[in-house]
């Protein structure tokens, strides 16, 4: 065993489903929106459907909801031949402005952790989505001031890591992300030598999972319970 | 006079209709929209209630086009009561899509005029609306590699520019701003003490124009007219 935590200076966290919760907003959404269109179609047929279109639109609108709204309407008129109706379509652009207005739900022990490790690390935020929402979410959120760094990103790639280390100048092995996302915050960030930290939420976008056999390419893969077991996996890292 | 472009280490440029075209792009799929909605509505009320409709939403959505494709929707649908058919607002999403897959076309001698500036400055872009798009569109504008820094920003207030000098430790009268837009790129810069430089295009969204009382408070606004003149103005302003 290396003694990793030793040499960890920057912690950078996911923001939705790490710091508060967001899968839940989009699950709430996608009821209303399964209700709406159930005088059309059955509902694992919409389900399917909707999956499907948000995944393929993903390379035009990107992530965040926005891009969910839009898939939503294209859904809606797709899987009614057009027959939905315009104050239907007008319910989901309200469904979006709800969903933008949500309050934000802190996650248990969140900023009682942050509020311990500030100033003992630096502190980041790195999220994908839409610009202006997730800026608000973290103005909302009342965590901004325990980051010195926030980045908002349009996708998480290896690539996308690799580039914000090089742009404040850190090096991978000095780095940690702690996110709920295999896909987005882990397996891209080990695979710049970087360390990652797996903190599962209860429902995960199917488009985020990861297959079991990608999994077992990554034997080094950590999990924690929650977020504050964070601090403990820090002490014990540095104390072998 | 002081001799200002002598101490202009940084210099950053507004994107949209500043490096690139793109309110033509908007002002296509406008009149797309309103040939769409013409059957039912007459083209002023059509245009006047999109415009409304936008600014509205844009403490919502934010820029871009995909609040503004939101926008579309919401105005055609209450425009007809209603009675828009499913197969037309697709056409609005089509068009969303087209606008998107639109090729970055650079204004002239922009590409002429960075390459002689690298190196000799810090060259910057600041660009506001969606994550995905800009970044997509400096990608395929071939410019990236002359700018140092990329921001894209959720709006352009003077506090987005302190911001910014803040993080990378520049100080305001070090920092120049080009843009086309005054009360985006020019303003908010004069408002925090730095330096910026007007350059029309020949059309602007009218959220974004000033008027001409707000423009009497900055007796010291420069405007040039294209980016041919830029190096010009920096020449003339250190030899003062």
């Amino acid at each position: 065993m290396t003694s990793d935590a030793l040499s960890i200076k920057t912690i950078a966290f996911d923001a939705d489903d790490t710091l508060w919760r967001n899968e839940d907003i989009f699950i709430h959404a996608q009821d209303a929106f399964i209700e709406l269109l159930l005088p059309y179609q059955n509902e694992v047929f919409i389900r399917s459907h909707l999956g499907e279109t948000q995944v393929k639109n993903l390379a035009h609108f990107g992530y965040g909801i926005k891009g969910f709204t839009l898939s939503m309407i294209e859904t809606a008129i797709e899987l009614t031949e057009g027959r939905i109706s315009g104050s239907e379509i007008h319910q989901i652009i309200q469904l979006a402005k709800c969903m933008l207005a949500s309050p934000v739900e802190l996650l248990d022990q969140v900023e009682q952790v942050l509020k311990r490790l500030h100033g003992r690390f630096q502190l980041l935020v790195i999220t994908k989505g839409d610009l202006l929402d997730q800026e608000s979410k973290l103005a909302r959120s009342g965590l901004a001031d325990y980051f010195d760094v926030v980045e908002i990103v349009s996708d998480k790639t290896p690539e996308t890591y690799r580039q914000i280390l090089q742009r404040h100048g850190w090096k991978a092995e000095e780095f940690l992300m702690v996110g709920n996302s295999l896909k987005s915050d882990v397996l891209p960030v080990m695979d710049i030598g970087a360390k990652a930290l797996h903190i599962s939420y209860h429902s995960t976008w199917e488009h985020e999972q990861v297959s079991e056999e990608v999994l077992q390419s990554y034997p080094l893969l950590t999990r924690l319970k929650d977020i504050s077991q964070l601090e403990g996996w820090l002490q014990q890292t540095s104390s072998r």
